[in-house]
């Protein structure tokens, strides 16, 4: 068994976890339509212009912009009209000098033109005949040919997570399929002799299993495919079939472990012996969350959670939710989300501890206040009457009351 | 066709569409282990306490409290070990005064057991004999029956969206299916001549769809089911057949009207002819996205947005994302995700008119930088760039430089 390196920061665990492991995002083709939140694994690059023609931006008429210098509404430009751009089509016949065209929102203007007079600038003084009431430079309500992009832009970052505004431009770029990450698929397994699947009948000392749902979905959330193992029995031989299993079928492994220590060290045995390198990190400087297990097994990540179902969850966002990033290749690119609140009460923590902190967001006139919820113990229902979490930094003390905190939303 | 009720504010034009529809969520019974972001119909009751039976929150020994009191280092207390609680089991017998039993975290204590020792606070003396070297009062190191939730209550609340914790909350209340507002069907109906699917050969003049997409993927991220007809012909006829089907179909009809202003009006009175009470606001107070239209034909909301995929993607977080709120009977629990960030430089506006401002959010020491895009016209591709959305409130004239301002993740 490896040394345990006791009691490491989550920061640190999670990036011995991470050195120990070669993750490449594998690629998977997928269509454009169905790649919301999924991460991209090559750069996108523009196959055309966009617009890839120049375009009205504006509703009324396409002119040569010289022929309405010094134009206005006491002196108007008389220009003859000759036509109309039909939208979708290109325009019949060049403009020449002196002409005008009937152009809509989005047409293409016809050769020669180089801008569009808003038709609110203009009259209608014979059948084909227009008064110019304004003059316009040149490229006034115009879109020029690859103003958008230009044909050979990186338009998508490698590790960026697609959202309606980059599928949309997939799509005006005509790109209908997109190389994205595979998820990863993540084998959820629960341990614990008292723990029953959800709806069968209850026996006193029996709880029903929590864990197996609120990875399932965090994971699920995070990016990844979950694998629901179900409940296996609190001994080493059959958690170490399942794990074997897991293993072999899965891309990680996260299992929740007994609850008891002696059956967290008997878990941790059997994890070491899985494969290589073997259990890196038994004991995590975190508040909840103390007995998380870091391991990699033959170059795959296997995460044993505290039993718990509240310090698991929480545990899954340091360490699980981090490492499907690292699968998805997401880059950070993007800000998280959060709320700034203002903390009610005094928090006290151990210096060298991390703790996070189960919070309701109150609304006030400034903004929040954020009401940490203390329970005896680590209550599911609590963190469901809880809007979010806040990180106690190792390196604090605590937190006064009044202090801007930031909230992660749950 | 109805007056014009030109150009009203966002929230007004809003709340005249939510007024003029009856909207009662629609019940849907799904496994509680697929409801991630579904939102709760009705009242969820606990049907047993929670924990069920008494237990233990640490590893130890369970004992009545009175027999430890006055124990200490120097002056153990001696317990009789009378056995052990197995995991998932009730107690074989009652605990006797003087007496103890090995016990693990979550076990349940045996009949008698007021509190458990840790087992750090104790020494095994003999075989059964263990030396309690801390005082414990009633009810330490235990979880009593109900104490996270009692039978009866109410645990999720009407209106919830659940998340991992609420789901896991279910789970740990036995409770596997449960009843979440139906997903709405919202009709997508594309328009304009120069549009054509993405993929297509591309002639002069043509686009490619591009909203389609980012309406059916913001209608999914809202909890909507996308239903996309396709792109419809600019003409009357073409598109009162196809909204006329669309309305019978589904649940919501979201078009995108053509991009000229005649187009535009055309469609308005199409709209006005599909059912009572017809359209209801003709243009909004709101840049981008002043062209989009509000009805209710017959019971079913109807929004024109814009043709421009930009404005079309802002306003349907403006109409239609709320319409889905509302849909699923979400109630305002939890507060939205953004992040409060420094503009950059001055922005103005016109009074009485609500800007959306498209921003990158550049990480400072402080927190972020919102430094605003700006591009000629709507490209996709500049809010493609953007990390989220500024709102400027109607009755600002601007916003200066080095506000701190609300950025809404996009």
């Amino acid at each position: 068994m490896s040394e345990f390196l006791t009691l490491l920061p989550p920061p640190d665990a999670l990036r011995l976890l991470l050195e120990n492991l070669v993750i490449e995002p594998q690629p998977e083709r997928v269509p454009s339509a169905e790649s919301l939140h999924r991460v991209v694994v090559d750069s996108v690059i523009a196959p055309l212009n966009l617009p890839s023609f120049i375009r009205a931006t504006v509703d009324g008429y396409a002119v040569h912009s010289a022929d309405t210098h010094g134009a206005g509404e006491s002196l108007p430009a008389y220009l003859k009209l000759v036509g109309e751009v039909r939208m979708g089509t290109m325009p019949v016949a060049p403009l020449q000098s002196g002409q005008c065209m009937i152009i809509h929102t989005g047409g293409m203007l016809p050769e020669g033109a180089d801008a569009v007079v808003m038709v609110e600038h203009t009259q209608q003084a014979l059948t084909d005949e227009i008064e110019i009431l304004r003059a316009v430079g040149v490229g006034e309500n115009v879109l020029n040919i690859g103003e958008d992009v230009r044909r050979g832009d990186e338009v998508i970052a490698p590790g960026t997570r697609l959202r309606s505004a980059e599928i949309g431009g997939l799509m005006a770029l005509g790109i209908t399929h997109i190389v994205v990450a595979r998820k990863p698929r993540v084998a959820i397994l629960s341990s614990g002799d008292e723990v029953i699947p959800p709806g069968e009948p209850l026996s006193a000392g029996q709880v029903y299993d929590v864990n197996s749902y609120t990875l399932a979905t965090s994971v699920e959330r995070a990016g990844g495919k979950p694998v629901i193992y179900g409940i296996i029995p609190d001994n080493p031989a059959a958690f170490r079939h399942s794990a074997e299993r897991a293993l072999h079928e899965c891309d990680i492994v996260v299992f929740t472990a007994g609850s008891s220590v002696s059956a967290r060290d008997l878990t941790a045995q059997t994890i070491d012996q899985l494969g290589q390198p073997g259990v890196l990190v038994h004991g995590v400087n975190v508040r909840p969350g103390k007995p998380t297990i870091l391991a990699v097994c033959n170059g795959k990540a296997v995460i044993g959670l505290p039993g718990n179902p509240v310090s698991a969850l929480i545990i899954a966002g340091i360490f699980v939710a981090p490492l499907l990033d690292r699968w998805l290749g997401l880059q950070s690119i993007r800000p998280k989300p959060f709320v700034t609140a203002r903390l009610t009460v005094n928090l006290s923590s151990v210096s060298g501890r991390e703790d996070w902190i189960a919070v309701r967001l109150i609304p006030t006139a400034a903004g929040y206040d954020a009401e940490p919820l203390f329970g005896k113990s680590n209550l599911i229902f609590t963190l469901a009457r809880a809007d979010g979490l806040m990180r106690i930094h190792p390196d604090a003390n605590g937190v006064a009351a009044g202090s801007s905190v930031k909230v992660q939303l749950l």
